[in-house]
């Protein structure tokens, strides 16, 4: 039975390893960049995913999305702040936003049953 | 002497004046919507302006930025904060944000400027 | 035998319900505003729709296409019309919006198959 | 005395020139599908003039905002009808589209005043 | 088995053939200038081939992306000068671009095989 | 009398001193990446500046349009093989992106004037 948590982050790790394996030097480091910029700083982790969150439903990025609101779960965020930020989102980005929405609401839906 | 701050501001008064005179029922509650949207919540209001700021800045649009800048000032957020949070958004939007960025700092000096 | 018109609309229906199930006043106010928009006012629907049709192909959103589509369909409008409007949007919105464009023109085509 | 709808069009006129004088041939093709996209067809002119004012606001290009106003302006539209279709493209393209709101606001006034 | 390859170009021609069946004179001119704007000219077709890979990747089209990705590989590109220009546009782009270079690298890949 | 590639140039740098003091880790080195990401490689400095300057006119960024150009043109490209590139760029970004071009050539002029 597909598991969309699982198939997400497999496909994910997949295939950052081949850009990895790579080496051209820009790719390697902005995923380093990356992983550096969502650590705790002048701003908590948590305010630095809501903000990751927030800027990549703006962007309309499902994937993105998909794996903030992942950090957002492992952060312990309850559902009515995710909803919250990503309302404020909608509100930025307007209507065009809310297909994106819905794929959000069904993977917060999948990490809760993927816990469970 | 120009004023960065206060001209931004008249500006944008005096033709949010004119929006509201005009009774389109979506113009004013879309207006509406957008003070409930950073008000205290589930959220802390500093880390709405936080995203509002981040959606702007990735979504590129200057006036919006200066906005919430504004907002994360009169909050009493320090420079720090408010640059960490813009590093995010310029790793998430990419070089391309870099001008608005040149800006934004820009902004952020005029805001403390004008404080003194 | 699968069909896209009763799919598309039932994971619709099925999120949007999720959705609204949440009481955010945001998500709520703005589902809302949503459906007045549209309604006849100083402009008529079916040039409210065909708005809506085109700001959703230029942003490129295959789902929102899909659902003005739907409504320009249920509204009495013909192919050439509804190609028209898509024709200017892809003249603004450039060779990007081809492949939504291809996908336009298979839902429309879903469209008149779902209703015979 | 400056007059902002003048300045508009013989900026844009005055390069206009310029990129046609240099005989590109993809320029020109494009500039000149520009004039046809816009004519009456299955559509009227003024649906698609609506149509193209909607979708550079919710792309948020000011120049293109400006000039698919004065053509609606000549077209003999109405300021409640402008607005509504602009507040449809402000709720799908969300609060990131006020600025050029304000600005397109300040332009169909300038429109207005140039007249008389 | 499926080729991801060959499933791509099958629906890309099929529904090409939709639309240029319809007889939209914009829609078919800017098919036409699609064409001639890849070919030699003041700069190399494969100057231009990367120019429209870049484009769709910091555009986030996928379908884009891979049409051109295929244009480059026909052109005997190597792997190196591919990446090295989508390092380019993931700098410019930003992190929101990192979904799209995993797809990327998957249909290389799937050109690599299909050649095979 | 005022220069506008002076200008733009003096501004740019001014601000980029302020941002580089601040010593935020991930602005300091993605100004480093934006350095390396256009040095030779694979691919020729002249083709990743035509890259850089798609990229940035696809995504409507006058500023980066500016700077891209200044770069070709010190590489000695012509007015002819940068119309190309950008004639590639509007036809993939669509009409939204001739204001930028009016912009860009106008810049252009000022780069010609400056060096005479």
């Amino acid at each position: 039975m597909s598991n969309p948590v699982e198939e997400f982050n497999a496909y994910r790790a997949k295939m950052n390893d081949k850009m990895m394996a790579d080496n051209n030097k820009i790719v390697k480091r902005i995923f380093n960049l990356d992983t550096n910029a969502f650590a705790e700083g002048a701003l908590s982790k948590q305010t630095k995913e809501v903000l990751g969150l927030g800027n990549s439903l703006v962007l309309r990025c499902d994937d993105c999305v998909k794996y903030h609101l992942e950090e957002c779960y492992k952060l312990g965020m309850n559902k009515a702040e995710v909803v919250e930020a990503m309302s404020v989102s909608l509100l930025i980005g307007g209507t065009i936003v809310i297909p994106h929405l819905r794929r959000a609401y069904e993977y917060w839906e999948a990490l809760e049953q993927n816990k469970s």
